[in-house]
């Protein structure tokens, strides 16, 4: 980038560009699979509104790429830098700015992490609902530039629907303001979900307002062990048989389970073959729990109750089973979706898919929802002979999940990663509405190019 | 209209059309205000997804607005014919395409009444959850046009919340499919959001996706009685306060037990100044049922547990309590939204605002969602000076709703009525962004023009 550019964007955000290596380097990438490495131009640390608006004031006039992020904790690419960009870092606009009790909403800025969202309004009796696997390290913001899910979505839904009212920069660096801060409102299109999940590839979101929800008095965790990984797929339809809706519905495979016995000395895979792990909260909970206990324990499984740390401790298991990036390995984890009546099919087909491809496979699900993440793995010293494999194994995965009826991303985005299985989803003429609507919200092609859309 | 015109039209679409007196004035308004009275052209009642495509193929050929419609409920004028306009009526494309009992879910022809799908899933234990007041004769098409509210989404959310994917005829007459089958998704924009809500401006839904809830085994339904109806209201926070989630809350003042009664001859007046009606359901309907008697008591109610026969006709008598229209007076009824925290002040206000302008009033709320239904009326004998108080009361009970945070329509649509006000709520960028938005998906502007957006 030419120095005149760079020092002028030194002169409208003084004190918040970085052009250090080290910086550079770090806000380079987030979690997701690296297709194209690129190093940004810059990192600015916005502490304001006005701070992203100069950004994007300044971006437009000389049509710079600007990559926006919270914690970078997303799993798609969709932070990634691109050739020429600027990386928006909006973590340090963390601050809760009201919770309002009677309202049962908070309204905060998009650096705030979810973790502390939720310790701050606990007091009152309320949570915010959707929490990912990374809840104690991403970002507000992050979550709703992706629509994130979570645990908890199996009965409270995913991010956009605890979003009331965002207020969003444009490319052009106006302020705007969608939605409404009661909990309904249709007083013209909704932009609020549009820019929800939109990677910011419409705008930078900078603050948002939340709809919180009642903190549950009783909780019940149940963990339901099968024989094979199939047979608890089964029963995550049993449980829907029996018309009794948990809050949290996970699967994990016997993969999984020896992953995080060697990780944390637990002793999960003696217990069986598959992890059907269920809790239920609210004043119906334990009844919800016994219905649950029946319906599994006629479906095969040994079924057992835990003690709330011991339950504790398996949900943390569960949100720390992606594992940790291991150098040795070329690794993918996936997120596709299907109706809940093709999980136990398509979880038979991955098995099979992994057999046929030759390479490595362990499977967890937020099985209330039908959305799987399918990690597929070679060894390193496999070489691009594995790593080709890999890639069949993953395009196998993705198909096989649209011929069942399902979608490419149930709630990670498509960031970079994803892009190349989008038109496999979606029409021609869908791609062209999102062009187009891309178009009208930056028509210079400033905001994270090459994400989000085709 | 060109009488060339009109015999393309009958020869693309042979037996669909009418010109007929009656059906022009039959299909020429909603139930909503009248603002600008027009006849429409003709009137074309579609049999499938080829009719739809047809007609909107001959009326981009010939720049011929197109004004869809459902059952004709809607009470913003959404569907009110506007000048040179055909009527599309979706009423009979009413089959219930698949109804899925372990995917939870249904796909529904647009003309498809809400009753019957609930009554045809109630089988399988399922429930289609958003019940907008006209729910025995209202369209899922139209539901979803306007984003239908109800009495249950105080828990189970407005129409978005069940819409999972939707079948959209574009201006051009090309089908699109947006959204997903599973629960969960989010590669691309959100278009099924953007759709929903859009009022037959952005395409023409012509197939629909749904998301089905579990039927609750358990319900609970407490009718609590308080001296005025501030007082009522400010139940609504005890019961928020206590953390507890009911599935319908709603509130009724004086007057409108007083109609009520008069047309039921029920004696609910006499049983106090205004009604809070509470339901439970599932499986801690009964605690949380004891919790809100609790609380209601505590701030000053008489409440009590109501058998389900008499529950059962008190919710009917609410979902009816709007009214027939009556001959002898200018009737407007209004749907804005405040914060739950305004409730109080704001019908406190409500109040001394039809006193101000010597206008009757009448408000029944959605109060879990803090969203009211103010009707104001003045004698039809009162002239044009009467219909002007009426329309200042309007006007300042909307300003007031704003000031308070809230929002000009919580369920009902902007349709034509409401439009006045949209720019009120919303900033001129915004405003622009959906003309923006509007142009991308139409062009020609034919879809329903002059209503939904400003």
């Amino acid at each position: 980038m030419d120095c005149a550019l760079l020092e002028e964007l030194q002169a409208v955000l003084p004190g918040r560009v970085s052009t250090s290596s080290s910086d550079l380097d770090r806000y380079s990438t987030d979690e997701g699979p690296v297709v194209s490495p690129a190093s940004p131009e810059a990192v600015v640390r916005a502490r304001s509104v006005a701070d992203v608006q100069n950004l994007l004031r300044w971006a437009t006039r000389h049509t710079v790429p600007v990559v926006s992020r919270g914690a970078g904790s997303g799993l798609s690419g969709g932070a990634h830098a691109t050739p020429g960009s600027v990386i928006l870092s909006l973590e340090d606009m963390n601050r809760i700015v009201a919770v309002n009790p009677d309202d049962e909403t908070a309204v905060v800025e998009p650096g705030v992490i979810n973790a502390d969202l939720n310790q701050a309004v606990a007091e009152h009796g309320l949570m915010y609902a959707p929490d990912p696997a990374s809840h104690r390290w991403s970002t507000i913001g992050g979550n709703v530039a992706t629509n994130a899910g979570g645990l908890r979505c199996a009965k409270y839904g995913v991010t956009r629907d605890s979003v009331l009212a965002l207020e969003v920069v444009l490319a052009d660096g106006t302020l705007v303001s969608t939605g409404h801060a009661p909990f309904k409102g249709v007083a013209g299109y909704d932009l609020t979900s549009l820019m929800t999940g939109s990677e910011g590839t419409l705008g930078v979101i900078v603050g948002i307002t939340v709809r919180l929800r009642y903190l549950p008095r009783s909780v019940h965790t149940l963990a339901a062990f099968f024989g094979d990984f199939p047979k608890a797929a089964a029963g995550v339809l049993a449980i829907g048989r029996a018309r009794v809706q948990p809050a949290i519905l996970e699967l994990l495979d016997g993969r999984t389970l020896e992953a995080l016995d060697r990780a944390h000395g637990s002793n999960l895979r003696r217990r069986g073959g598959s992890l059907l792990l269920t809790q239920t909260d609210g004043y119906g909970a334990a009844t919800e729990a016994e219905m649950i206990t029946a319906a599994l324990t006629e479906a095969g499984a040994v079924v057992s109750e835990e003690n709330s740390a011991e339950a504790e401790h398996l949900v943390e298991l569960r949100r720390d089973s992606r594992g940790a990036s291991a150098e040795d390995l070329y690794r993918v984890g996936e997120d596709v979706a299907v109706p809940k009546s093709q999980l136990v099919s398509y979880v038979t087909a991955l098995g099979a898919m992994a057999e046929k491809h030759g390479v490595q496979l362990k499977v967890i699900a937020h099985a209330g929802d039908g959305n799987l993440h399918p990690t597929f793995w070679v060894e390193r010293s496999q070489g691009d002979l594995g790593r080709s494999r890999l890639e069949e194994a993953l395009d196998e995965s993705v198909r096989s999940a649209l011929e069942l009826g399902g979608t490419i991303t149930g709630e990670h985005g498509v960031g970079q990663h994803k892009r190349r299985w989008l038109a496999w989803e979606q029409s021609e003429e869908v791609l062209d509405l999102q062009s187009g609507i891309k178009r009208l919200f930056d028509p210079l092609g400033i905001l994270n190019p090459g994400k989000a859309i085709c």
